[in-house]
């Protein structure tokens, strides 16, 4: 009971997204930018991109909450990436950081750093081996995507004690996506086990959920937890509904990631309220 | 009667972009620019995405048409707008301008018009609140997506009296996008009532049917206005179509997004010049 | 029966890919960067898409191979091309040009040219247009595509001389794509017939393409040449089965370039070996 009605409560928040429709300014890769903005229409935001330094602190501050993404960080966007975070927290907006590829690279693991050091972020979002570089530098990120060993050498526990580690040290919600999803503040810890193994066959589900985390934080500023949480169900279920559609019509990884924007802009509460594998730990 | 063959007329452009099958360069913002060379594709025009400062007036010479889209504007690719657009003007090739988020930032504002200044534009394209930034700096644009108050106030008079008067300042063609798309080169108004709301949930909309309008403009650069009408008519179109289509299958913006540009693919004279929603205003 | 047999041989390099899953780092356009990024995953690799002067160095020693594509080359990213391709060069991985649009500008040719120059390339890639641009200049690339002219001259064995000639004076495979693709070593020469006319009417066929040749020659360092044949039957037949299931359900081009990926991630080995349309020549 209580826990339906909690359920209800964090899937009400896709009906907040949808009602305050949160322009969510993005200085994202060139890889998926596409994705992210599709994936934002798709839950009832407003995408912007905007990476020029000579208007970055404008877009943010028309915005309700803003992305920073390294997917394909250079010099001249993380100059930005700063000027539009400093703008974005003197107006108290959320701000969150998709560390891709940390620790596959110097240059990334540094930047990563560098802006969490700039920055009060409200979420990092990454997959175990980014979030594990930025702690430690002791990650094994293979190319962008995460290091297998990292996710199994630690168990769900572990995952969440890193996540947990993290937030304390940054004051963020850290969320850590991977078979089964860790959020934490650093006291709470939510455990999502929503999403499908095709998500990992499409480029950009991780960088459109971080999308999705800006849209709802946007939303919801005051519950940046739950918000979190939210997003990370939503795009869960929606894996989960594109796979089932996928093996129905017997296609492949292009129509499912058709149906994986389908099924976010189809989505309602009610369905995100009933397809929610989410778990309070602590 | 002779509206009928007024639409038959205009349609007949579409057989002219397949048979001359234009060049169409685009200097374009990363978050649609995949969307617009398959749009272009889709309608028989041929893309090439060019932006450095090294190439873009080799690229703007073997061209019939030139797109220039500031949606994620940085100092360098203005700067090659800036050359593309001369050598374009000085082959009297129409370049087309669509100022995406003027009036959202000082640098959108000013960077459209340096370009207005700049170069001859045989067409601009935006939503309402693009088009006032232009002209006055009244805009609210709210992001990159149009002002529902800039329309409202307006009306289709105000807003065409809007496009009018860019379009007597500027000599351009003058192209306003909304729920009534408005079509003006300071004497002559068409009023277009194809299109469908589906296409504000997806990304690209505004972009691909500004590369549209290149394709037209670069197949039939001495009817500038019959050539916008076109591309307006057959983008809305291909809307509806895909929108019933999505209606039908029961699917979301994925599937409409994929079904946009089938329909532009497989939009032929006949069917174009039937569900043409054009009409003559002054 | 040894044609038989020499087809389940080459087609053994798609499970290869699977097993391997080799990390492709590229450095490529932003028009179809996101279609390669998902055309590696659908094959079986996985996409690392780095640019920046400060990492790619980095990437490049983390990847299996190392794919060059010049579609919307800049001051910027060129650098970047020459330090990535040093370091695979230095750990003997396998690097792949694309020399998109070579001909269409004096900077393409000539980067390309200087990429030729200062890199030990596995394979190029190309229409026969960009080939011959890269050989003497003679070539009259039309925007990005082939022109139809330099084929016509020609015929197979005209480009297979000219393939020849490419792969003598560099030491890489040379793969021309066109109605027949040719792929050379300078004495070995493979004609495939596989693909489909709609291929040419999406963006990034031949981006697509080039990726998935990083893929297999990732997968099999040791045998660029059937690597480079398997990739481009694989890519060829999807493009088959892709528009016999666009004609099936008449649909259009959007539909059809979700459904080539489809069948990249759904085609296997037997599928892939029953399917090829490979002949050796010489």
């Amino acid at each position: 009971m209580s826990i339906d009605w909690e359920k209800k409560e964090t899937a009400g928040l896709l009906r907040e997204v949808r009602e305050k429709k949160p322009l969510v300014h993005c200085i994202t890769n060139y890889v998926t930018v596409n994705d992210c903005a599709n994936a934002l229409l798709a839950v009832g935001a407003a995408p912007v991109m905007a990476d020029d330094i000579g208007e970055v602190a404008d877009i943010a501050a028309l915005a309700h909450a803003l992305v920073l993404n390294i997917g394909t960080l250079n010099a001249r966007t993380v100059q930005s990436m700063l000027a539009a975070g400093r703008k974005a927290a003197e107006l108290r907006r959320p701000v969150i950081l998709d560390p891709v590829g940390a620790g596959a690279s110097g240059l990334r693991t540094e930047t990563a750093r560098e802006l969490l050091r700039a920055l009060p972020f409200a979420v990092i979002r990454g997959n175990v081996s980014e979030i594990k570089a930025l702690i430690a530098g002791s990650g094994t990120t293979r190319g962008v995507d995460a290091d297998e060993k990292d996710w199994a050498a630690d168990g769900v526990d572990g995952v969440a004690a890193v996540a947990g580690a993290l937030a304390r040290r940054t004051g963020a919600v850290v969320a850590v996506t991977g078979v089964t999803d860790i959020v934490s503040d650093g006291t709470r810890v939510l455990a999502i086990r929503n999403g499908h193994a095709l998500m990992s066959r499409i480029t950009g589900s991780g960088c459109m959920l971080t999308a999705v985390i800006g849209a709802f934080c946007g939303a919801a500023p005051d519950r940046i937890l739950d918000a979190v949480g939210a997003a990370v169900c939503a795009m869960g279920l929606a894996g989960e509904q594109a796979a089932a559609r996928a093996a129905k019509d017997r296609v492949g990884t292009g129509s499912f990631r058709t149906y994986l924007i389908d099924s976010l802009s189809l989505m309602d509460e009610a369905a995100l309220a009933g397809g929610m594998q989410l778990e309070r730990r602590a």
